[in-house]
């Protein structure tokens, strides 16, 4: 078994990398770490409130009981000797310090966006850019770590990109738009929108989330050549809300390719991805990457976000665009803390363990 | 003053029309109209629930006292000799045989669909296209009417065409890709959605929308040249969702303009738009009759659904595009049950009174 | 394996039962029957919006295939003789029709408040009263029936008569005050609460549910004595109102004991509780069928909801009430349309089986 | 003019002040003091967030431009020699330091809970128990005060201290038993519910509000005699909940009465109910204090918390109790951020001015 420690695990991030590593067959948690007001104490002292004795259990799933015994370390003195994958679900500003730290002796897989746009770094998505993985071995090199930092995509990239994938592989891709309305789990605890805020009320506006989408998809569509990966080149231009929804992004998307093509084309080219090779067959994998509904009235958030746990984007409402040359619309959901944040990332460590990237 | 007659009085959107006439001083409600089963009550009676004895009224400003004696009259035996124009706030099948009755002798302004893809049926939007108006005079020539019908365009459409027209004025447009994020009220009561249904939920699709907003908006922008109108020849591609929000539709718009243009620049189109001939100044005109807002949070529905009274449309977020040529991206937020519905057909008739058409 | 008819199949409830019967081990689904409209089709074809094509399957469990292919029946010509069990998912006025045409030869299970209230007829909660079971032979007699009606309690009574059934048995009972915030889904989806009328809001009346919720409550904690059920003798007063939830009904009790006890003494009497004789034994029985939280921030519909699929009911806030004599004060969630519908029936007919009331 | 000091400013309490004293026709805003944070800003600078340049401007009603050029002073280093009456909007903690400061030298009118429960110190709701305010000429004397402290009661306890008042009086009282329904903005935006948490939910535990509102309308609805309150001497026991509803309390009350009465005496004793001396004449105070519904479906929060704006308490279903003696039993919605918040306390100021206590 690989041995894991997941740092940052008394937040809900952290605690979605327990549910989804809970009866994993190639993982096993071996460590957990957050800050040092947690050290020391059982992990479900750590994360019980003192006051009301509630357990700050935030997961739909429920509590793991095989992690609740065990202990809390501090972060920053982590002893990573024993262990063989780090999963960081840490903010950003956190990664920057501590991602490195661990890297220097073992492989980090990180839900932040600390290291994402790094010329050595790839942004994985198992089954959409798999060969990326390469580049790994250059960023060793160039660091001089025996370890790496991946990063796994925004929350609202991971839908994109991979309902992308075969429309690019199929007809190329001249421009992207993209209206996301999201979810607000994906704006986490800390900063999470008030029920005052969101109730009967759209909010237009998530800081950096729309610069990230449209530079993390070129890169992950991008080409990995000599070393490096060249993002591919088409528009894409994207405008990023939050709706009322607890989990599940929704985006509306409109494609212009470089060959012309029908709905059946895309609707087919969607359906039977598979992925580069043979990823689906990962445990965490679901068995279809893109669900293509013919109902119109999905896909809906609350009805398609559990698709395969969470796992597959569900696509619906291929039509023709009206607007742009070889025009497609679609809508898609994706579910944010799902596929687009621990149990992708644990995807991401089972791709790289099949390769031989982690042992 | 004016005598006007509300068909389809005891609907959602009759009751709007009952609130935008109050105090009206142009315009007086002088008869009210309703299904046979209402016919022969008071108003307060039609509107009452027999069982419970609840007020069936369904907007948020209270009741109406002055109508609540008024007689409800049965809607195809209505007696229009002494009414100045008709205002129908009935389901399009039905506005297919009872409008063109009463438009035999009167004008009839409409917030149905049935007629609106007419050769000879302007959709008007005071100060976005009133020179629209003039087709009137051939419809009542061509149908040998004295009256005439006038529908006003889609809720979803009102907004689009209005924060359209000074960038089309300004700069011209090749295309423009919205989409919506629309409030619960536009589906109105009787095909309204469950609360079971959008909590927690974004619904993509609704049926015949998409195809409406291209269409009118391409429409209203239109030239009238030579006795018709030529549709304003840019693409429009549109996908309209329904969110979990009471009132105020919000878009997502990208827009191409042929030349090209700053994001200064079409702020300050917006801001100084006040129609082609002093429409702000008709009573129930807003004031602005498009609001910027340079705070990024904005607009969002609920705070900005009201401003000046449902009937100014609210803008935020322009922003350079980065996948259309020449591209522009915003977001707007406009009152669809206000601008976009019954008091929308209130200024249009303010229009047609001012210039002639009705008296 | 017993076999069932589903009446009602294609409603929500119906759907509920198809849910509830899947891989069962000792029932089996034999045949589906709705109303004339849906006959002589698939029970797939019968679900499916003719226009759209979407499917019109509205629980939260996928679509179940095994009966995709199965024909659906005209409920007033379907045959029984081959049948064991009749579960009825139809509505009261229909129930008081059809139910009785079926009991002339067979056992029916009735989620309808049609019969609830007849002398000769139990409201059965396994556990709870399962020896209001016997009622059911003095039934057959007076009806001259082979079979009999047998209805489960309102989704509201359930949580509350199962909360106070060990209270009563521990400490009697004087007095019950209950206000329940009921969640959507109970109203089902013919008369179900439109989206813009809950939002932002609580519907402060439920019509007739109040009295269905007092009646039935003091019946099924009622004695069955001579023949007869003597229902319980405390006083009982609710107000039922409708929130902004899915499903899971919330109800902040009070109650007046006879005799003095602790907090500690209720909460000990809810956890131990397991029923009369050994009904957390049955195939869909919880195994807990209170829950007790110390948690002072639950029990949550959402969070509580789905405990043991829906069929334990959560209690917390366990307080000394500082109004009533001998009180004390609660708080429960309760799965409305899991113990509250369609597999609460489902247990009811484990019961029967188990106790040979049904073969 | 009454010249006022609001302490507390940038806040949404402090907000609704300003809302609340816009064109006041006997109170100013002379002085405006936040935390040292804000101090020697322009009110607009200080509530304008600096990184994207919005304002964080929180009530329904627009910005009040009058305010907005005025200085945010240090609220511990606020000079109150030109001041008349302190309007305090700050937390409890801070008001336990900073209001004995300013009651040294001049009235205090705070919505914080520090001193509502201290011998000396009333909780006024103008109209219900006007006549408590002459314990303030006591604490004067006790404290050795120029000034004085007077809290208005907690949001919840509004509505209920009304309505029962009336009821009190006629038929005197016995038992209270109520479970709200409270709105969001009551939690304020600091400990505000995260829409992630109360999407789909109810919350069961507001800590503290329960022993609050037990507590206080029993020393509201208590007699003034001999220099102090004695609280009234009924049961009281709440339960407290947390519903998806932005503003308006609703609550489910359930009365014992000395005398018994019927419905239509409970009604009518609320219709007519105007206060103890003309309160109702006051600038804030609405006609009619107690709006009673006959409709069954209301009150409900979205439709009557605005009634009178907001200052008016809204009843419906009146109806015989069950459970308890004389027990009768309705519904109430209270804006808990006009009657339950700054307004209220305006009101009070207003009544305080009225007679003599503040000049």
């Amino acid at each position: 078994m690989v041995k894991a420690a997941i740092v940052g695990a008394t937040g809900i991030v952290g605690q979605q990398f327990i549910v989804a590593l809970k009866n994993h067959p190639w993982i096993e948690i071996a460590a957990l770490a957050a800050s040092e007001r947690s050290a020391g104490r059982s992990y479900k002292k750590a994360i019980t409130d003192a006051s009301s004795g509630a357990l700050r259990w935030f997961c739909e799933e429920p509590p793991v009981e095989e992690v609740m015994e065990m202990p809390v370390q501090n972060a920053i003195e982590l002893d990573i000797s024993t262990i063989d994958i780090v999963f960081s679900a840490i903010e950003s500003e956190q990664a920057k310090i501590l991602e490195p730290k661990f890297a220097v002796a073992k492989p980090v897989i990180s839900t932040a966006s600390a290291f994402r746009y790094d010329e050595d770094v790839p942004i994985l998505i198992p089954g959409i850019n798999s060969e990326h993985a390469k580049l790994l071995q250059i960023q060793r090199k160039s660091r001089g770590w025996k370890g790496f930092i991946t990063p796994i995509p925004n929350c609202t990239t991971a839908g994109l990109a991979i309902t992308l994938k075969p429309i690019y592989e199929a007809f190329g891709l001249n421009a992207v738009i993209m209206t996301s309305m999201q979810a607000m789990s994906g704006a986490g605890r800390s900063s999470g929108v008030l029920g005052l805020d969101i109730l009967d009320n759209v909010i237009p506006y998530i800081p950096g989330e729309e610069e990230k989408v449209q530079r993390e998809t070129q890169k992950i569509l991008g080409n990995f050549e000599e070393g490096s990966i060249r993002p591919a080149r088409f528009n894409i231009s994207c405008t990023c809300t939050r709706v009322n929804v607890r989990e599940g992004h929704t985006e509306s998307v409109f494609a212009s390719t470089q060959k012309a093509c029908e709905v059946e084309d895309i609707a087919r080219a969607m359906r039977k991805f598979v992925g580069s090779s043979g990823e689906t067959e990962l445990p965490s994998a679901p068995k279809h990457m893109i669900i293509v509904h013919e109902d119109p009235f999905r896909p809906q958030p609350r009805l398609d976000r559990h698709m395969e746990d969470g796992m597959a984007t569900t696509v619906g409402r291929i039509r023709k665009d009206t607007a742009l040359k070889n025009g497609t619309k679609y809508l898609l959901v994706s579910h944010n803390t799902k596929m687009g944040a621990a149990k992708g990332a644990v995807l991401v460590a089972e791709l790289l363990i099949r390769d031989g990237y982690i042992s």
